[in-house]
């Protein structure tokens, strides 16, 4: 599986770096992609640090098979991004699985892709969903259609477990197929 | 005017500095409360640092006659707290000025004390504050009664004019202590 990793400044250390490793462990591909290529993005903690791959600008929903957004203050600085919004948006109506961890679902929030999904998030961000009209659940990790949502660096390992599982679904490598609405329009 | 700020990790420098100082140039005491008494707090550029004068266990809502909020990743810090969202609730109830700006207006979501006002905040907050059914506006200064709300750094001059502005009515010195009117007919 190719998947693109969608990270901003200030991401949560051990939100990024441990499923990253685990992806890439289980074999699978994974593209940090930024607002720009080549940034050297620091972590929230400063325990770790990482240089965009690829930009905004650049990525085509089409050539990744799943989306993995990390925490910490990354998504709320991403989602001021109309691209990266538009790229998680299509992401999601492409149907490809999408991990998102802690503060990740604020960009599934700016995506205003979230009703009829059960889903998790950080704790203020729960609240935030709940009052947007979310399915919200407050558990380790959470499992609908293609959505996997957790709330914190303790629920990683469930986490990394829920996802390595839908990456290993061979269905979803078949949903990038789906065309563009009004490509042809 | 006894001015509250509640400040968290992570306060956007200049939009905690700048309205303090002119607060505190005006003639107001600003007394700043964090999570815990005693603990430096850095701002996210690193310009400036403070160190909270009293814990919000210790503050309470009477003995301040106005509230100010600055931004940055200090109002999702805070918002954890439960103390401190009922600190905030508690202070919009007794209707005393609310200067909040940027990521501040988080804090009036927690505290479900936003609907029927016109209110502002930083982009990606305002996407969440309408999405919660909050009168948002893109405006660089917004007062509505009590509340005064602005977006970014760049706002500061405006919501600074504002707040001293609100800040001069007398009659929001009063409104703590003095029975609403009618109250013993």
């Amino acid at each position: 599986m190719n998947i693109a990793c969608v990270l901003g400044p200030q991401f949560e250390d051990s939100e990024f770096k441990k499923p990253f490793e685990a992806f890439k462990k289980a074999g699978h591909e994974v593209t940090v992609i930024g607002v720009t290529a080549g940034e050297k993005l620091q972590g929230a903690h400063g325990k770790e640090s990482f240089t965009t791959q690829k930009s905004i600008d650049e990525a085509r929903p089409e050539d990744f098979d799943a989306l993995f957004i990390p925490g910490g203050n990354s998504p709320d600085k991403l989602r001021a991004n109309d691209k990266m919004v538009k790229f998680v948006r299509r992401m999601f109506d492409m149907k490809k699985p999408i991990l998102a961890i802690c503060h990740g679902p604020q960009l599934l929030l700016a995506a205003d892709r979230y009703k009829g999904y059960r889903i998790t998030a950080w704790q203020t961000v729960q609240e935030d969903l709940q009052k947007a009209g979310a399915d919200v659940t407050d558990e380790e990790v959470v499992v609908d259609q293609n959505i996997i949502t957790s709330r914190k660096p303790d629920d990683i390992p469930a986490f990394i477990d829920a996802g390595l599982a839908i990456l290993q679904q061979p269905i979803m490598k078949h949903s990038a197929t789906v065309p563009e609405p009004g490509l042809n329009q």
